[in-house]
């Protein structure tokens, strides 16, 4: 997938003298360009049509974002987006949520495909810029009121410049839920930055965050939750949660900042309910715990992400995808008002 | 994956008085414009390179077209393109065909991505809207000397704007070489114009091909025999494989028309060699039978696709993917000079 | 499987004048009767046998009914009961239920075979009349004392004739305890009112049940709960199960009734649990919840079924095919006495 | 699956005083000649049908025989019958054979269910008389003209039966074409005469065949090779197969007897064309092999069996049950006239 | 792999005048004084270093131990000694356990290697012989302080040697907490005394335990109940484990005896969560409820088994491996100090 | 699996000064001589009965070196070799060789287990030591007459410790039939120069090969080609195959060396027949093919090997391991007198 890069380079040293300057980045720019337009052409002709119909306050927004190759260790979730949309709309499940919503009402929840991360890749764009292209797509979305974003992942590198975007559009920090095995809060992952392991501690660095909550914890290093420590993060492991459950399944989050976010890594899950991941570690939270907890949850949820999900791990009739999806239709009727 | 579809019939019947005239179909409009914008400036991008760099006749060029909704059966094949590429690069082979060109020569494979299928669908984009999209797409490639197209199906429906594309952008009709178990050529299946088992009733109506030669036929009704006869077509069925095996090793095609296309239908091999087909039709060709087709065919190649894989029947480990991945590798030999 | 219906029809078509009239009702009626004889004679030497051994009073009694085609998705649980029955026997566990009845004493656990579905369809029989052959079938275990009939499905469908010929032939209403991801309580699906989905309202609308406690639901429609309501059933949903478990795992019921009939889709399990079924709602009871309601059950209970175990999604190992073997060995126990 | 005979056994030592003398072996009988009349009215109901359509000579005619307890190693091939009628209308392909022949048509093709062995077995009917049963089966189809049986296996163990049935039935023997890894003319296997490693000492011991070819052989041991010369078989090792090639693809068989009768076991594939065997014998023949052989044999086929075909080892999508169906489909173009 | 015994015994048969008395069991003398000198010189090595390091009072020290064929069903178990260590330092996981012990200091974990037990069986040694060797190569380990054996099994027939090596080394009788479905206490399981079903008896019989507390039980007969409490076990079946809950997350032993000694059958999580083992009995524990016993569990734990996981039963992507892996990450943290 | 390294390293820093100089290499010292002790008594048990006995002129003696990390992609190489023998000896096939020979006649096939490699490794024991081992380990087996080693892999890499060892045991360069997808004689793989695509440029360098014959070949890159012409290697490329079939069909190896080496790595096969391997490179071999060439070879064949099958990416139920496990049989055949 990282051909891109390899085919300029190679075509740089091929022959440097023959390629004018400037043609390359002129080409990178025109491609992002067309890139961002078509986003934002398809959320307009959503968001149009949407404030026409009037009277939708919240509408869900799917924006997949099929980045894999910031993954420690497996880069299958770049191709999760569409394996979950298949899954959300699969023969096999009715179209409501377990408290009502119907999907199938254009209000509820809408979709504006996918931010072409690996053609952009292709031409030789490097992680800085496309992260700040996931950004510009994000905020592209909550331009069209009533759109909210909720993104299908890609890895969770991605929860940084969608966080950011959000915070930024919105003028403020959010208070944070996140749901995950893992803390992604190092300062770097082999010299990542952007590393899927790394990416809370850029959310916190750049202040998009005024709370942030992470529960399912069970594969922490001591830099983890000395990380956690220093930034004031609350901390949920594992080893103590039937003590937590009760503050858990009555959280209220979000009074006096612009919002509530979501971020549920598919592994928070123990791998018998969703084997479909790169980090398999058990022990991990059931799927009624993350829906009680989602349930109970008293919030305006302003955005969120499903990561993670990794097609290539998952059993041979997509079990995962199946978690995933239920996972993005229960946070679409969170959303949607 | 039709949501989009739904979407906007579920709007409609909302409140259809509420929404101005036109406004959806300016919007499907714009996000058409959008779509073709970002095929272009990727397919410029790579030929203002190759061009700066000079002395490249023809170089094979990756264009991913992820349709599996005209398939009777399943519609896995909409998830190829990606898992192709990443069987392309995979660490588990090397860069040399097996006649000796290298693949990471930016002069002899490129890539400019996916159209936008699903995207442009959810919008609401009809099927003959969408056909000529490929088409256009097609000709966008082409358009950009030295690339020469080779597609990422997709379901076999494909092959219809394609080779209607490349046609029209030549100037004339092509010969073309087709290894498939079924002919496709049935007027209509279902009622579906645009099924992937008639895609080449409408090439041959169209008049883009003057010869056809069908390899590895073993599923065909009286019709399909009829329709091959009515159209000229050269069908070689796998019951006389080995009688015809000379012939076929000793092809020369193209003389007299504009160039030679060649469309691989993954189930032309027998399903021990390719489990991951949506219609697994036992005694069809070996691997090796192809090669040996294709290494000693004598011709100018303008053009392929390679259909019809479906990654969700593939083995664990990706078997099929990497065949898929071998041919595309071994065509690009073929068309780059 | 449906080739049978074909095959009269085409036949009708190719020549409707030399076939006498009444040729085929007859030779069906035939097929019919052959059918219930061979259920009765098996079923007759079962109880002949337990009769002359004298001292049983209840005595589980398995019987398999491989009917697929009213399921809206799949139709592999036609395929189930054979591999149930092999699991029930399998070498890796010993015969012991969990509480310590003996399965490999005779007098716990009888079978009668399968209802030949499969042949009975493929000889034209239509759906109304297929599902009287079932309650006759039912009727026929019951009338051999101490037998009580343990069916293997096969889909939910199967459930509607099952309790009809149970009630009827015990004469009055039951009190029924069904576990399930689904109500299966809609008036029709797809226009099918023999329908998996439709179950449980031809159930109560013929009156064949007093009380109605569905337990596990978690993918449930508005039309689902107005069923609900019309009919008084006792809806247990999985978002409100940490509340409701004390009562479910303290259920009395039968009183004033002719007896308990209990239903296990085998959804009703989180797919984690239970991965091999036709519809996988994440977010269901675990192996041990059912079994805690089970053990803890106070009644009478007089037939029961275990359905929608689907073996084309089963592990390779075949774990749902243990787990519905389980469930099976332990209602065995909960009935035999 | 062999629960039937251990309680009779149980019961009998719980208490053998009270139970009348031959109340087992009259219950036996009953649900013998029950299971008789069952296949006998399902060959009348077709075979009435056929002969008032007229015209038709020879018509192939499924008929399960699901037993798998005679198999040395794994009882899987119990579970096929259903599993191959499933594959052979599966949508994924189209009913006309290679050489044209319409499976739609019911003159060429007809269906009257499985032997219900598994039901016969557990009411304590020892093989001896199981063996009768299929024998008596075989001959209830034929006796119906114009069917001829098409055996859907079960284990190898039922050819002995069914060439049995087919030899006196038709008053003399056949010369047998048989295809597989192993020769299956063990004295016995274990001590078990009825072995599935036995069938053929059998066959030939009963005077059944005239000749006997075998193809495909690749592991046979000494006494294989001695019993075979013992008998006059015409054994083709796989070792020689280039050599012999030429004289299989032109055989003419059946002059001077009362017809040909074809047995395929599966695993005379090579595992890579058919994995879902009990017996992995690397080596073997091509799928196209097998076509070739059976395409250009000449002969009236009177009779065929598909058998050793192991759904529990099969691939997840099912690859080797549409290798069976599409065996049993060419028998039937075969066979039908 | 039984191929050793009857390699000696073919070979006596063949010529038994031939070979001069003894021959054969100086030979077996010389390979098994061998295999002990290779573990000894291993455990050496570790414990040297770690003394010369100085301050460490007990390490962790794996020692694998690939012995299947005591079990009644498959024999997979000898194949996972070497899968686990794959798993606990596979890179989708990092070094720490959940309470902070970090594995990659080599104060925390050691590894002496495998038993070569296949090597020694295929010599012709029998189990009497193999079992001694087993308790030897244990007492070999702790020998070298500061190493404490935590074993890799194997199936649970390796627990009785295991025990009475660390017992007989320490000098005194153990507690022992034993986490399984099964109570592993039968007299002897089809003849075998040393069968993976009996290892527990013996281990009572030989007074290497004072307490026995037996955890998940939930396939038990009869004679496992009388066993249990002739031994005067203490049995904690899963069917009233909410209500014991409270008890075993709060358990302390070891007062008043040579330390703890804790004993994982993988078998004790319920299949959802550990799917990779023989015997699949659905019912269990989730892995959380064993990280609450172990992390809450007062005791000095002076060695450990985790056995019966069984590769040739997990999913493709080793989710049970991970399982065994976190098991014995997680008691490496329990015993080190 | 390089745990060890690390172990060892990780205590060097943490206190070097408290380590005693020379601790760790006596210690490695005596780990490396009892590990060749072990091999030698099993060697010395097996070759001293065969001597006893008389008459035996070649007896093919398995030793399995399971290694796997020289490979570039993947290391479940080094899981093989106990799978291999678990096929060779499973119950679904005879003991009967092709052409007749008897695998359980204790005078054709010894067995004297596998190197420790990892448990080398663990010890801190570098590559070329390792190799070194190896050697050792092979000349071990060849001293104690008449046992000729016949190796199980393990990654390619171990082909060249192996032959060296043959080599200058017997006094002289060998003849070397060499079945493989790729050449494996690059001058190093990222800089290793014992990787397992290197191991025939060591062999060829050290001058322990005369003739060298690689068939199969169909990943090769310009290096590859350049570095066979420098050694005078015969390379059969797979394109030509069909063309060399006949000379390979009737090879004469051997005349004036010492002895000609079988080397064939699983990836010969095309993955149709061979999935289980790392390196999946469709357009291989047949089964059939592999054996025509070994079946009809004039050779005496001192020694063999069968390297590269993977069992982490074979199918479910093993097929790759029936693959190799039939090559070791026919290779047995081959090297036994």
């Amino acid at each position: 997938m990282n051909h891109g890069t390899r085919w300029l380079n190679h075509l740089s040293k091929l022959s440097s003298a023959n390629i004018p300057s400037g043609l390359i980045e002129k080409g990178q720019n025109r491609v992002i360009d067309a890139s961002l337009t078509l986003i934002r052409e398809r959320a307009k002709l959503k968001g149009e049509l949407l404030r026409a119909l009037g009277g939708v306050k919240a509408s869900a927004t799917l924006l997949g974002v099929p980045l894999g190759h910031n993954s420690s260790f497996l880069q299958g979730p770049a191709f999760a987006p569409p394996r979950i949309r298949e899954a959300i709309w699969c023969g096999s499940t009715n179209s409501s949520t377990e408290e009502g919503k119907e999907l199938n009402d254009p209000r509820i929840l809408a979709d504006v495909g996918d931010v072409p991360i690996q053609e952009i890749r292709d031409c030789g764009v490097d992680d800085h810029r496309l992260m700040n292209i996931i950004s510009d797509s994000v905020k592209l979305v909550i331009e069209e009121e009533p759109l909210r974003p909720l993104i299908l992942g890609g890895d969770h590198s991605i929860s940084y410049p969608v966080v950011r975007g959000v915070s930024e559009k919105l003028g403020g920090p959010l208070d944070i839920l996140h749901l995950d095995a893992h803390p992604d809060i190092y300062d770097a992952y082999e010299g990542n930055k952007y590393s899927h392991a790394s990416s809370f501690a850029r959310i916190m660095e750049g202040g998009y965050a005024r709370r942030l909550l992470q529960v399912g914890i069970r594969s922490i290093t001591s830099e983890g939750r000395e990380q956690g420590k220093r930034f004031g993060v609350e901390q949920y492991e594992m080893r103590s949660f039937s003590r937590d459950r009760h503050i858990l399944e009555n959280l209220k989050l979000g009074d006096g900042v612009r919002g509530v976010y979501i971020s549920i890594d598919v592994d928070c899950l123990d791998p018998a309910f969703a084997p479909g991941v790169s980090h398999i570690e058990p022990g991990g939270l059931s799927f009624r715990d993350v829906l009680n907890i989602l349930h109970n949850l008293q919030a305006d949820v302003v955005a969120a992400d499903v990561v993670e999900f990794n097609p290539q791990r998952d059993t041979v009739d997509g079990m995962t995808a199946m978690v995933a999806a239920k996972l993005v239709r229960e946070l679409t009727a969170k959303i949607s008002k």
